[in-house]
């Protein structure tokens, strides 16, 4: 097939699929071009290195997540509203990839986070920047919705922080027991995390919080 | 070296250090024989495959980690105070690990759990126990505090798996940013997870709670 024109897009898939399946330490590159169908020489052509192709990997991943994460919190619906549509999203999007390859894959950015930060600075940074992007959207809604009076925690941004461990670490656990339903805790916990009351508390418009 | 009697003690212990710092898939056998100073004959006389070593490695980490989850949560202090002190020597031995080896090393398990737990059933089956005896011991202590009525939360198990998910996902943050200060947050977060109120109240018997 050669360095067709969507060779590079195939090896992409197929790196992400298989760092999915088995992490990234343990792939070769003929491995990768194997599953991709496409000759070596066209890896090479595209990626200096694996670590490129890492770095490639985890770019297009983010691309597509922080589409889906801005359209769901960038609404019109109360700030709390959103965050929990950011759950349940996470949650669908977990389960159809249980469905489609039999086990929960998790967060990729986790998984290389755990894999391989303190290996490959490059990775290292990139993955900082990454979950520091995902912070940041968290952020503006959790200020957002401190100005709504819906919350009552101080820093917006400890808060935003908190919210995304408490989803990497749910998300283990989902992979961990291979069960999605592990992330029902989420929309709770966040509320809990950030100072709001019950979980109607988005749909009660100026109610009354903690 | 053959088989003296500290080569298993010895590949255990390189094992565990490699893994922390390049993760399981990556290992040789051979790598970790070098490391560890042993012959391969005295690798396959003691474990009979790596994925035997890795449930050794968890093994013997666990053992080591649950006496001293065991020594801090079973104390005489209030259960809050017990909790709180968990984080701190969480903290303190992240801290230790980034000292001696340049770089927080993060949770054996939770890097195990993503690298390795969709790949080999017995080690997702050997983590899965690990974290649910976590689980236990930290749910313990939530009924406690609930029986002191020092927390509001209603379902102790539930609210324990979240402040074991939110370790773990403080945890990462730490290894990725190789700075331990992240785990400052834990002890706010585990008091909004339990509905307790301030960060005093494990230090106020018998306050009043939200």
């Amino acid at each position: 097939m050669g360095r067709t024109s969507d060779a590079k897009e195939r090896i992409l898939a197929a790196a992400q699929s298989l760092i999915e399946q088995r992490g990234f330490s343990a792939l070769g590159v003929a491995e990768i071009c194997k599953a991709a169908g496409v000759p070596k020489g066209s890896f090479y052509y595209f990626f200096d290195s694996k670590e490129v192709l890492a770095l490639a990997v985890l770019d297009e991943h983010w691309a597509g997540q922080r589409a889906g994460w801005s359209r769901v919190l960038s609404g019109d619906a109360p700030p709390l509203e959103r965050l929990r549509r950011l759950f349940e999203e996470t949650e669908a999007e977990q389960r159809a990839g249980q469905q489609s390859c039999g086990t929960v894959s998790g967060c990729l950015f986790g998984n290389l986070t755990l894999e391989m930060s303190n290996q490959t600075e490059a990775i290292r940074e990139r993955l900082q920047q990454i979950f520091e992007a995902q912070v940041d959207m968290v952020e503006e809604v959790v200020a957002e919705a401190r100005q709504d009076g819906e919350v009552t925690v101080s820093d917006s941004r400890e808060a935003a922080r908190s919210v995304v461990a408490q989803l990497e670490g749910q998300v283990l656990f989902a992979k961990l027991y291979n069960n999605t339903q592990r992330l029902d805790a989420l929309w709770e916990n966040c509320l809990a995390l950030l100072g709001a009351t019950a979980p109607g508390a988005a749909h009660r418009a100026g109610a009354s919080l903690v």
